[in-house]
């Protein structure tokens, strides 16, 4: 089995289309790489790119990719709501199938020193490639963002894993690492009241007490008409799609309200749709080995 | 992409373990083809094959393995639970990927001359490749076992679609078609009275009134202790898992009933998997192009 890495870099683009797919030409026609998705969010002035292939492949269109962002994106000049540090604001290696961590940090750490060789461009290993405990947030990372960074890079705390001890004049620094697959999804309420999603938010996520590796904000989404809690799960393994799914209608049943429907952002792992299935089916023998990759044309 | 077919044969032979390791090792070693799974069932005396690989190969796998069936075994000492008309009872070819339904008929059709060719067997078609309504249902082209075949044959409504306008002397007649992939599932309830499992099959199943594309029974299991429905979808797209499942729970709650757990038997299509975690999540968007495949090995 060949194996598959993915590949989820967040540019620090979201207005320019131009330069946008300059950036995802990187991943285009190349053999053992395919781009799967990429969306530009206008009011973050920031996109996402995602893409999967073999790991050699994937890590060369990843830092040629990345050179395009420096040499196309000025940090000095740019606006957005979303926290950044860098043109190439974050990379993460995720492995898909027939892969380790220990195989996804190791390119990782190869984008991270060939980025840093090439373009003179400081970057930090986070998540499963941290050097030090600091370091594995990447909201600690970050913090400071573009303008913060060379104050920031003065801390030896702070020196880089690769390449100088200063900042990219333009492009700042890159923020690199292996990490478990990431699920992104969103829960509607059939409210428009977003105290009610903020406040279910605090008691699912695990930072004020609830589910391990689960992440959540309460925000306002359609023109201010239905409150969502929307979710990251960083790892599908401690607390599965459908326990965050069940928490959150149940903290919203103490407001009376219900779940008008969720979204998925992005992708999501075989393994983590069957553990769902499987739950509400209560069907213990429902794993991947007997789901048909399916694509049917009748 | 490589078009690939599943084919999922049943042969009577569910006690001699020796014969059904020489029948499936027509499946192994061979280039584009795959064995997934074979299992044997002694008080049916009969047993499965599941089969996936590139048509044609698959075809040739198929056509040696009932080579080997016709040469192993003699319905005229064979007894059993379960119907059957021939050595290699029923041979059911299902698209998978990259291949349509017509695609899969015309491999079955060619698999059918070539076994009534090699092996002088008469084959009739049946589901999607009947040449006649009455011989679409599996239980029809059945009906009168192999100890009828002499009889039915001279009625020119049931002279084999290839072959021979007589019985094979021990192997009996073939059925084999194109097919929809029909997913096998068990719900176990929490009681031992199978009247009631029988009493929810006939509410359920599609030739008492209920669900289209199910068919369902009553029986008792696990040494008489549990009561069990257990159902063939046989197109998901008509009738989904999860509303099968539900209509289950639905009808078991009018005698206090529950749901114990439910079981799939054999392979399940990742869409009809997508579609039960899409129901219960209220998450439209989730679908097969956004799931990607695991196996992640950490």
């Amino acid at each position: 089995m060949v194996p598959i890495l993915e590949c989820v870099p967040n540019f620090s683009v979201g207005r320019d289309m131009q330069v946008l797919e300059a950036i995802a030409d990187h991943f285009r026609g190349k053999q053992g790489v395919k781009l799967l998705d990429y969306t530009a969010d206008a009011d973050h002035n920031r996109s996402v790119i995602t893409a999967v292939g073999q790991p050699e492949a994937l890590r060369d269109a990843l830092v040629s990719a990345v050179g395009e962002a420096v040499k196309r994106i000025d940090l000095n000049c740019h606006t957005g709501q979303h926290p950044r540090i860098g043109a190439a604001d974050v990379v993460p290696f995720i492995p898909i199938r027939g892969c380790t961590m220990a195989e996804a940090d190791a390119i990782a750490r190869q984008a991270a020193a060939e980025i840093a060789r090439r373009y003179d461009l400081p970057c930090y290993l986070y998540e499963r490639s941290a050097t030090a405990a600091h370091r594995k947030n990447l909201a600690d990372v970050r913090k400071g963002e573009f303008e913060g960074l060379p104050a920031k890079m003065q801390d030896p705390l702070w020196k880089p894993d690769f390449g100088p001890e200063h900042p990219h004049p333009t492009a700042g620094a890159t923020v690199i690492g292996a990490r478990a697959p990431l699920i992104a999804f969103n829960v509607n309420l059939n409210t428009s009241d977003v105290r009610i999603a903020k406040a279910i938010a605090r008691r699912v996520r695990h930072s004020s007490g609830g589910y391990r590796s689960v992440k959540a904000l309460g925000v306002l989404v359609e023109q201010g008409e239905v409150a969502q809690v929307t979710m990251n799960l960083t790892d599908y393994t401690d607390t599965a799609v459908y326990r965050a799914f069940e928490a959150v209608k149940m903290e919203a049943a103490r407001y009376g309200v219900g779940v008008r429907n969720s979204e998925l952002i992005g992708l999501i792992p075989m393994q983590a749709v069957a553990d769902c299935a499987a739950y509400y089916l209560q069907m213990d023998s429902l794993n991947v080995d007997r789901i048909l990759e399916s694509g049917l044309e009748f």
